[in-house]
């Protein structure tokens, strides 16, 4: 399989955008119409599956991928995976990169199964129909070292490594400045810096990548001055606070290098914009911000 | 519910030894009969949970509480989720406490889906039997703060956070020196120390533990001191070389304040006694392993 970097690449020079749609469903915030039908934890997975199958079908043409939050499927147990994949089926159908925010992370051989269980595709429970679709990246958390890290890069797939986040918590442990002077986040940027150096792609980018909080603007250009050859996956842009102007430094001169990441702004936009079917305002609002940051990585 | 603390400190207290087996189940590792009726994934998982079962059954008298690792059976989707759930439900009618080494980390309303999909009772498929069994604990990772972490500790249920790791790869990130002159892992340990303050049981812990690698021996005691109130969750015992030695500073001087957990060491003896039914070897390896490690809690 071609090398993930040079599929993500090339999925957002398709699209002319840079731009993520976070699929982050949570029943309380569905469409009316799909609310009424929750009595209960499992109606409420039956209603959130119908709800991303379509909220798939109106961002499509404007993202170059979807990044599942994995959270909100595995509220729902082992009914909660078997959902979250037949939609990660649905969205590759779809020509989306998929990315998996997981935020995995453990060692060695735990690392190995986790790699595995992410990214081995599995069978039905029928085991005539192999179900074959499994993301083109994940997330991980990088605090157990290399060796937590590396099984995730492996047969054309790639993973991002938590290195700043967007919440106002972080800060209390990757703020924190060490002797050298460099932050915490500096210093893991530095550990996933030298590990993406190995391996690259055609267009020169690795298929290890950061997470990098758009919250943290100020933060941005020493991270992308250190890790030249990774991918950003920038959260927090929209409903966290993060704006156009905020993401620009997350981009290389030769406009590469980001993917942004929009979720409740874009998947709860009927929320605001009540006129007309729910899908149609997701639509408008995946192409909007579609737009926004195209011209953003185009500067 | 009791407060976790005191719960699983009485169970310490019952056994007469801090000890927890974790269970890591493999199939290549599997005894041999059932080794030889894998011929795939769907069969591989069929025989680790026979396998665990047995290996429960086993350990039962000798443990405190066992420590299942997620990954294990997270690499086979949605069904390995659904096995593993079944396992929790057959420890918890043993007595034994459970810890799910699940790694889990995310922010705010995310860390709340998570803490949701490992403490809430899901339900049957035919929506008739609930399945009421959850662990009662989990492991964490604190590298996005507080908000990452509080959602997990509620309703008589704890969490061990990450403070350091037992693998050769975390002292990249772990040891790194901050201006103050602490390491990384003692400033995650500070933060974690201020969290586990205001929730403590009537024996004086707090429902916040702390993860502490057995290999760590010359960092334990320090780490002791900033914690006093947690829980140390040390593994690294046995096969990664932690002996009972290395885990004596891990214990306050009331002989309480850890859980030792020993995996591959105790749930795969019988490779190393090769007499006798493979599920006896276990027994007798669990036996040693809670005697060795409460006679240590009770000096």
């Amino acid at each position: 399989m071609e090398h993930f970097s040079d599929r993500l690449l090339n999925a957002i020079g398709r699209k002319g955008s840079p731009a993520c749609v976070g699929i982050d469903p949570v029943h309380e915030r569905l469409p009316a119409e799909l609310r009424r039908r929750v009595d209960g934890p499992r109606s409420a997975l039956a209603a959130i599956a119908e709800y991303c199958s379509i909220v798939l079908d109106a961002v499509a043409d404007a993202a170059a991928a979807v990044k599942f939050q994995s959270a909100c499927f595995e509220r729902y147990r082992d009914e909660g995976v078997e959902t979250l994949y037949s939609l990660i089926a649905d969205a590759t159908d779809l020509g989306l990169l998929v990315i998996l925010d997981a935020k995995r992370g453990d060692i060695g051989l735990s690392a190995e199964h986790y790699a595995a269980g992410v990214f081995q595709p599995w069978i039905d429970r029928d085991e005539l129909a192999p179900r074959l679709a499994v993301p083109d990246a994940v997330t991980i958390n990088g605090y157990l070292g290399a060796d937590g890290i590396e099984p995730f890069c492996a047969g054309g797939r790639g993973a991002f490594v938590l290195v700043r986040t967007s919440n106002p918590g972080g800060d209390a442990i990757q703020q924190a400045r060490l002797e050298s002077g460099e932050t915490v986040a500096e210093h893991v940027a530095r550990v996933v810096d030298q590990l993406s150096r190995e391996r690259l792609g055609d267009l020169g980018y690795s298929d290890l990548g950061a997470v990098v909080g758009a919250t943290k603007r100020s933060e941005i250009g020493s991270l992308r001055a250190i890790m030249p050859k990774c991918i950003f996956l920038v959260p927090g842009y929209g409903a966290q606070g993060g704006s156009a102007e905020d993401v620009r430094a997350c981009f290389n001169p030769d406009g590469r290098g980001a993917i942004i990441t929009a979720s409740r702004s874009v998947i709860f936009a009927y929320e605001r914009d009540t006129e007309g079917p729910w899908a149609d305002a997701i639509a408008e609002a995946a192409q909007r911000f579609a737009q926004e940051v195209g011209e953003v990585a185009a500067l």
